[in-house]
C-alpha cells in the first residue's frame, strides 16, 4: 500500500453550478472531517459508504459554512485506496473555496492534478493505461472517443497488453530452464517455439496498432482548414456540416456555445475548423489572416478543404494555394454547381490535373454526404464502429508497443540466425519491458509525473 | 406532499472537471436507476442513503457509459423529500449528457431551473427565504455575502419573519374574539394593547429594514467607474486596489482570470469596475467609450471614481465630467501629488467648489487606504460584519417589509382615529399577508416562477 499525506481538492469543474464537491483522500481524511462537519450523529459512528446530512462549521469561530451532504468511505473500496470523504455542497465558488481552505487548515494538502487517480494506481486500483483512459474520457468530445475511453477504462487494452507480456514472461522463464538446464537437442526445439509464439504475439501487436491511426483520430478530432475566395461559400459549408452533424453537446442548455461551434461531428469523427469564427464573420478566411498565417493554418491542419467557385472557375490565385499544399490530405469542392453548365466545370476539371474533386451547390445542400464520406475514407477507412473493437488512442502507447515489436522481430531475427536462447531472451526481456510500461508494471517516476500532470485538478 | 413527474439534471456546473453529478428526483428515480446501473447487488436491496460503485449500461444495447458512484436516497430525508438518486460519474460532457440523456429515456424529464429547490420548497423542506438564499449562495461573491446567504438558508431571516406574523395573526385573533362579543371597555382596552403590541411589531421590522442597504451592496456589489483623462494614473489605481484585495476566488489554480477580476474586495464589499477590460488596455476609458457612453457607464454606476491628474491640473472637461455626475455618489482622487508642491493642489481644491478629494499617488501607494475607507463608510457606515446580524439582502423581501410596515402605520393611524377594529383588523390581516409572500406561507404562482426562473439548471 502506497502511503503518503491526506490530499483535498475541488473535483467538480470551476464556475457556478448547482453542486460542488470536495474530495479529501489518505488517513487523516476521517479526522480532518470529524473536525469540520457537524451532523446528526458522533463522526466515528457514521457507517462506511452513506451519505450524511449537516453543516460544514470552522471548528475556531462556529461559522457555518454551508449544509452539506458528506459521504464517508472508508479503504479500501474507493477511488484511491485510502479512505475518502466527499464533501457535496453548494456550488458557489466562495463556499467551495472555504470548505477547501478550512480541509487544508486542518491539515490537508491541497492535491496535485490528477493526484487522486496517481494514488488509486499507485495503490493498485487500476493499472497506468486505465489512468490514461480517465482523463481520455473527461476531455472526449464525441461517443466514439468517449466510448473508446470506457473500454480502455475498463481494462480491455490492458487485458490484451497484460496477456501478450504475461506469455513473454513464460517464455523467459521457460528459456532460462532451457539455458540452465542445456541439452542441444531440447534448445533447437524449443529455439523453434518460441519463434511461433513471439511471432503469434507480434501479430496480435500489430493488429492493436493498426486500430491506432482511426484511435487517434476518434480521440482527438481532425483539424480541417476551408480556404477558398470570398463569397465562394465557406460559412454555407460550415453551416450545412454543423446543421446535419448529430450535435455533440448542443442539447445541454448552458453548455458553452465556444465548444460546440469547434467541433462538427461527422460520422463520429469529430471535425474542427480552423478559425470557425472568422469565416463565420468575414466570409473571407484567406484574405483575412494573410498569406503568411494561411500557409501556418494550412502546416496545422489534418486536412484541407478548398472551395473553387464554379462561376468563377480556378485562377492564380488558387493555383498558388494548390501548389502550396504539398501531400496535405486535400478535398476540393467545385460549389456553384447549380449556375453552371458541365462544360464549365470540365474547364476547371482540366486545369486540376487530375485531381479529384466533388460537385457541390450549398444553395441545393448537394454533395454534401459525398463530402462526408469521403473525409471519413480519408481518415478512418471504413466505419466507425468501436462498440467491440478495442481502440488504441494514445500515441505513448502505440509507441511503447512498436518499441515491443521491434524487439520481438529482433528475438526472431536472432532465433533464425541460430543465436543462442539467452541472446533471444535480452529481445524479449526489452519487449516484455515496453508493454510493462503501458500498463505501468514497469514505468519510470517521470513517465508518470509527466502523465498525470495533464490531469484536471480534483481527479 | 407535493407530487409531479421524476426530473433529471445536471447539478455540477458546465465545462470540464473531475467528476459530474446528474440527480434524479421523483418516484420513478429508483426505477430509472434500476433501469440503468449495475452494480454488485440487486438495486432494490441497496440501502437508503449508501454510495454504491457500479457502471450504467444503456439497457437497449448494453454499451457501458461509464463507471460511477451511485447515491440512493429515500423520501423524506433528502434535498427534495422525494426519492432521490445522485450519480457521480467522470466529468465530461459527453459522458454527463449521454447519462442525462438515458434517463430521460427511461421516464425522466429534464428539471427546469431551480426545479430541486422548488420541489423542496412546495414540499415543506425550506420555506421560500430559505430557497432564495440557495441562489444567492451560489452566487455569492464575498465570503461576507456567502455568511449572508448561509444565515438566511439557516432560517435566521424567516425566524424573525415568521415571529412577526404570528404574533399578528394571534391579534387577529384577538379582534375576532372582540368583535364578536363586543363589550365596550373591553374595545377600547383592546385597541390600545392591539396599537402597543403592532407598535412593536413595526419597530422590529424597520430594524430589520435598515440592514437592507448593506445587505444588498454585500450581496450584489457596487458598480464603479474609474474616470479620468489618459495617463492620469486609472490603470495604475486598478492594480493597487486588485494586488491589496483579499482575493476573492484567485487562490484556487484553475479559477477563471476573468471572474476575478472583476470583483475587487473592499473590506468585504465586492467592487466591480465597469469596463476594466477597456482601462487596462487602453488607459483612456473615456475616449474609447466616448461621451456617450460614459454617460451611460456612469448612469449605471453605484460610485464613480474621478482622478485628476494633481500636475496637470483641472480643465474645462473634467469640469463638464463633474457636471455631468448629479448627485451620483463620487471619489475625487488628486493623483501624482508626490510630483507637486501644496499650492498646486490647493489650486484645484479651489476648483473644486467644496467637494471632498483624497491625495493619492499610485506610484508610492498613498491614499489607497483613505479611498477604501471612504468606499466602505459612503456603503455601509461601518463594519461588515455579519456573523451574528441577519441581514436583509433580497430586494423583493425588503419590499414586502416595507408594505407589511405601512399596512401596520395604517392599522395605528385608525385606532388613533377611534376607527372600529374589524377596520383595523383589515390592515393587520394585509400585513401578516406580506410577511406570508417572503416565507412563502401565502404566495401566487407568478411570484415563485419568477424566483425559481434564476436558479441554475441541477439545483
Amino acid at each position: 500500500m502506497y502511503k503518503e499525506d491526506t490530499i483535498a481538492a475541488i473535483s467538480t469543474p470551476h464556475g457556478t453550478g448547482g453542486v460542488g464537491i470536495i474530495r479529501i483522500s489518505g488517513d487523516k481524511a476521517f479526522e480532518i472531517a470529524e473536525k469540520i462537519f457537524k451532523g446528526n450523529r458522533d463522526f466515528k459512528l457514521i457507517r462506511s459508504h452513506t451519505i450524511n446530512y449537516g453543516k460544514i462549521v470552522n471548528p475556531e469561530n462556529g461559522a457555518v459554512l454551508d449544509e452539506v451532504l458528506l459521504s464517508k468511505m472508508e479503504k479500501p473500496k474507493t477511488f484511491t485506496r485510502e479512505d475518502v470523504v466527499e464533501i457535496n455542497c453548494h456550488g458557489g465558488m466562495v463556499v467551495l473555496k472555504n470548505i477547501l481552505e478550512l480541509c487544508i487548515k486542518q491539515g490537508a494538502r491541497l492535491a496535485e492534478p490528477g493526484e487522486f487517480t496517481k494514488r488509486a494506481f499507485l495503490n493498485g486500483r487500476i493499472d497506468l493505461s486505465q489512468a490514461e483512459a480517465v482523463i481520455d474520457l473527461i476531455n472526449s468530445k464525441t461517443n466514439e472517443s468517449s466510448k473508446a475511453a470506457i473500454n480502455q477504462l475498463e481494462g480491455k487494452l490492458s487485458q490484451k497488453i497484460k496477456d501478450a507480456r504475461r506469455k513473454l514472461i513464460e517464455l523467459l522463464a521457460h528459456i532460462e530452464v532451457t539455458v540452465d538446464y542445456p541439452e542441444h537437442d531440447i534448445e533447437e526445439i524449443t529455439g523453434q517455439m518460441i519463434y511461433k509464439e513471439i511471432g503469434e504475439i507480434k501479430q496480435k501487436l500489430c493488429d492493436i496498432i493498426k486500430g491506432f491511426e482511426k484511435g487517434r483520430i476518434i480521440r482527438e478530432g481532425i483539424d480541417a482548414v476551408i480556404i477558398g475566395k470570398p463569397n465562394v461559400g465557406k460559412s454555407s459549408l460550415l453551416n450545412e456540416l454543423s446543421g446535419k452533424s448529430k450535435a455533440i453537446v448542443t442539447d445541454i442548455p448552458g453548455t458553452t456555445r465556444d465548444i460546440i461551434e469547434e467541433y462538427i461531428n461527422i460520422n463520429g469523427i469529430p471535425l474542427r475548423i480552423i478559425d470557425t469564427a472568422g469565416i463565420r464573420e468575414t466570409e473571407d478566411v484567406v484574405e483575412k489572416i494573410g498569406v503568411e498565417r494561411t500557409h501556418k493554418a494550412i502546416n496545422d491542419a489534418d486536412l484541407i478543404i478548398m472551395m473553387i467557385d464554379a462561376k468563377r472557375g480556378m485562377d492564380e490565385e488558387d493555383n498558388k494555394i494548390l501548389t502550396m499544399l504539398g501531400d496535405k490530405k486535400l478535398i476540393i469542392l467545385i460549389n456553384k454547381t447549380d449556375i453552371v453548365d458541365e462544360d464549365q466545370i470540365c474547364k476547371i476539371e482540366s486545369l486540376l490535373a487530375g485531381k479529384k474533386y466533388i460537385k457541390t451547390s450549398m444553395k441545393e445542400g448537394t454533395g454534401i454526404n459525398e463530402l462526408e464520406s469521403t473525409i471519413t475514407e480519408l481518415f478512418v477507412q471504413g466505419e466507425v464502429n468501436i462498440n467491440e473493437e478495442v481502440l488504441l488512442t494514445n500515441i505513448r502507447h502505440k509507441n511503447l508497443i512498436d518499441m515491443a515489436v521491434s524487439s520481438i522481430e529482433k528475438a526472431m531475427d536472432a532465433i533464425e540466425n541460430f543465436m543462442t536462447l539467452d541472446l533471444v531472451s535480452i529481445d524479449i526481456t526489452d519487449a516484455a519491458d515496453y508493454l510493462g510500461q503501458i500498463t505501468g508494471e514497469s514505468v519510470s517516476e517521470d513517465v508518470m509525473h509527466e502523465i498525470f500532470s495533464r490531469f484536471c485538478l480534483g481527479k
